[in-house]
């Protein structure tokens, strides 16, 4: 850094260049963004940093970061609790959301298996599934099912793995209770089939279905 | 935005997708990373916003931002005061400063002509330029030099070509008394001559130097 730069845009830089994405040449334009917008969208940003903690808490029951305990979602009644879909981040939750094709439940792990990034099993929010799946076992009396929405990539399949193997650890006579599914895999839609991957052709090929 | 998504995380969103390069989805990225960090990152990032401008002020001379006024570069004594080098941005003068190549002074536009996005030369600091270059000229009696370090970009060089006329306008007989020059153009160092474009190319042998 400069010595000419004043301390205060320094200490911004700093704190921006920890933004996910952001290096430092990205996180000085932004300060000097700021510099030269108007003063209160500075203040803004202040205030919004300030409340995100106070005005956010976990749910006990999903996980998910939510403006009350249990969270909206959990404590709708119109929706299923029978079915249970398991996400990584509560960023996944939005897009299930957004997608409007989702009437149950969820879990928010709180991130994949992952030893690259020295992520393990107990890292995770895994016990607190099963603890949620047996519970929905008792209440139910039915069948529920679980849907493993994991990212489709080796992390993410892995620990959809590493879960069903513990549910079946945990729960005796796990496929009379629950049925365990994993998102379709195929091609998305608008997708150029000349451009597809040739594991993503194989997993649509395998996965067709009547027209 | 989904009505699942708490309103304290929704304001942050909003607020970060208004930085330059940051879209709806790496703000929410953002804003998540900001949940799962340690509480006590996100109230540096609002102390560290909320702090920008009480610690930064313009320096009436330069209009670098700065943290006094006149600011730390036009107070040194050191420096050449009849070189003034004519930049866009602040963030322009720091990239001079950690280059070490320059001993003058600074004059910060605040951005250039764009009729695009509708700047014009009113909305520029470019009558103060003028003033500036009208007190170097009285104050120091000999020949001054204006670099006009605007980006080599389309209306970096329009606002240098607008500068320059301003300046023969304002001033009688300019030559005389002010130096204008601009930036060499080249090839940058470390470039690939066969990835080079072709207007780079043309300007390197137009200003190509004894070996």
């Amino acid at each position: 850094m400069s010595k000419y730069l004043p301390k205060a845009v320094q200490n911004l830089i700093e704190e921006l260049e920890k933004l996910p994405g952001v290096g430092p040449k990205s996180a000085a334009r932004m300060a000097y963004f700021f510099l030269r917008a108007p003063q209160d969208q500075s203040k803004r940003m202040s205030e919004v940093f300030e409340k995100l903690h106070e005005g956010t808490m976990l749910c006990d029951k999903c996980f998910n970061v939510a403006e009350s305990n249990p969270c909206a979602i959990c404590a709708d009644g119109k929706r299923e609790p029978r079915v249970i879909c398991v996400v990584e981040e509560p960023l996944d939750v939005i897009a299930f959301e957004k997608s409007g094709g989702f009437e149950g439940l969820y879990f928010v792990l709180g991130g994949v298996i992952s030893p690259a990034e020295g992520v393990g099993p107990d890292e995770l929010r895994i016990e607190d599934l099963v603890k949620r799946v047996k519970m929905e076992i008792e209440e139910s009396k039915g069948l529920i099912e679980v849907v493993l929405a994991t990212n489709p990539s080796m992390e993410g399949e892995a620990t959809a793995v590493y879960i069903t193997e513990r549910l079946g650890e945990a729960i005796a006579d796990l496929e009379s209770k629950v049925k365990v599914t994993r998102l379709a895999r195929g091609l998305p839609t608008g997708a150029d089939l000349e451009y597809a991957d040739s594991l993503t052709l194989r997993r649509a090929l395998e996965g067709r279905t009547k027209f």
